[in-house]
């Protein structure tokens, strides 16, 4: 049997109708799938898509044992597509511009060489660039490479950035991201063209394979970048 | 046929150990569902759990009508989670605080106004509240509110915030979202109990209902916030 992309998608209209006008109230469980597919007349792996859908939405709470609940306070989600760098500058209209800053082989601080499971003392590759938007600089990347899985004789970032080429190169198994807001003191202001003590926008970013950790990069925007993503 | 968990993953292995070795190179056209159910003996309805969930993880870029093709670029995505911020506090394991300072009818900012669809000189309801962690102010909230649609009468924000009963309440179907790095002003900074300047992470937010928008609101954390994601 078939679940149509129409069917799915009624199933689903129907549960979220039930969740908000609360047939199934908050922290309640919901009958099993095979009972809903009966019910609705139509396949259960119908039913499943359904569901896991709106369980990824926040609505629901799946568990493997304990069956599926309608949340208590429905958790959102907002999800963003991580660019590459050169195709948000492209996207915006100017022309992209690259510079690469530094390469070269660096001790890890201890901080860093503990967040990655490396041993203290640990030398990695350090590749520093600066993205630019038309003229003026855009973001500055400054990535530390595991040199066993990136090397500079398989990977050279003279011409384009570490940035494109993991994302081509690495197979993408994990890791971690975070935003934050942070001032930008006198090195960073001097790269990015900026007042010292402006409020720029930073992100980072570890990887992961299966079996080690690839590379951790912080990315720093020039003042007014904004990320922005649509909902739902 | 039932697809089970473990055959959709088995699915979803294969295909992107194809893609990772190239033998599905970037750009090409993948076979159809059916030729890959039927060369892997397995329902096709498991074949298509395993690429949608390749083409969310961004490997694929599904079209309606063109076909399944490699991407040139895998796309990443990043997954969040919107907490309520009483539970972003909670679970760093502060005691949270919350303060209403402002809540009255005023006239929309002509940008706003525009954003939201309203026509100039509408007038919505303004919310302003202070979330804390320990005695620290930890986020403000300065939010519009949709008066026909979260009107004072039926929902009153004195002792706990628009952010916790939007999200029990209102149906979410969609809207935008946006972070960005910004200054602290004196206004700013005086409620947030930190230095004039200092950088400061905000999040825009704009929330619809299929018909109307319902709330556009402004949240600004004290320094030394970050929010985080795991990958993958």
């Amino acid at each position: 049997m078939t679940a149509s992309a129409y069917a799915w998608q009624s199933v689903r209209a129907e549960a979220l109708r039930r969740i908000r006008t609360r047939e199934w109230p908050p922290g309640a469980m919901i009958p099993k799938e095979a009972e809903i597919a009966q019910e609705l007349g139509c396949a259960r792996a119908t039913v499943n898509r359904a569901l896991r859908d709106l369980a990824e939405a926040g609505y629901l709470d799946r568990r493997r044992k304990g069956g599926t609940r309608v949340t208590e306070t429905p958790v959102r989600r907002a999800v963003f597509e991580i660019a590459i760098i050169r195709h948000e500058v492209e996207q915006s209209g100017a022309s992209y511009g690259y510079t690469l800053l530094e390469d070269r082989i660096e001790r890890l601080p201890d901080e860093l060489a503990a967040t990655l499971d490396q041993p203290r003392g640990t030398r990695w590759r350090r590749v520093i660039a600066l993205h630019s938007a038309g003229k003026r600089p855009f973001c500055l990347e400054d990535r530390w490479l595991n040199p066993d899985l990136v090397p500079k004789e398989r990977a050279d970032f003279a011409a384009s950035s570490a940035n494109e080429w993991l994302v081509r190169n690495v197979p993408f198994t994990g890791g971690e991201l975070s935003f934050q807001a942070r001032k930008a003191d006198t090195a960073l202001a001097s790269r990015l063209g900026c007042a010292r003590g402006s409020a720029v926008f930073g992100v980072e970013r570890i990887t992961r394979t299966d079996d080690a950790a690839v590379t951790a990069v912080t990315l720093t925007y020039a003042p007014g970048y904004r990320l922005t993503t649509t909902l739902g």
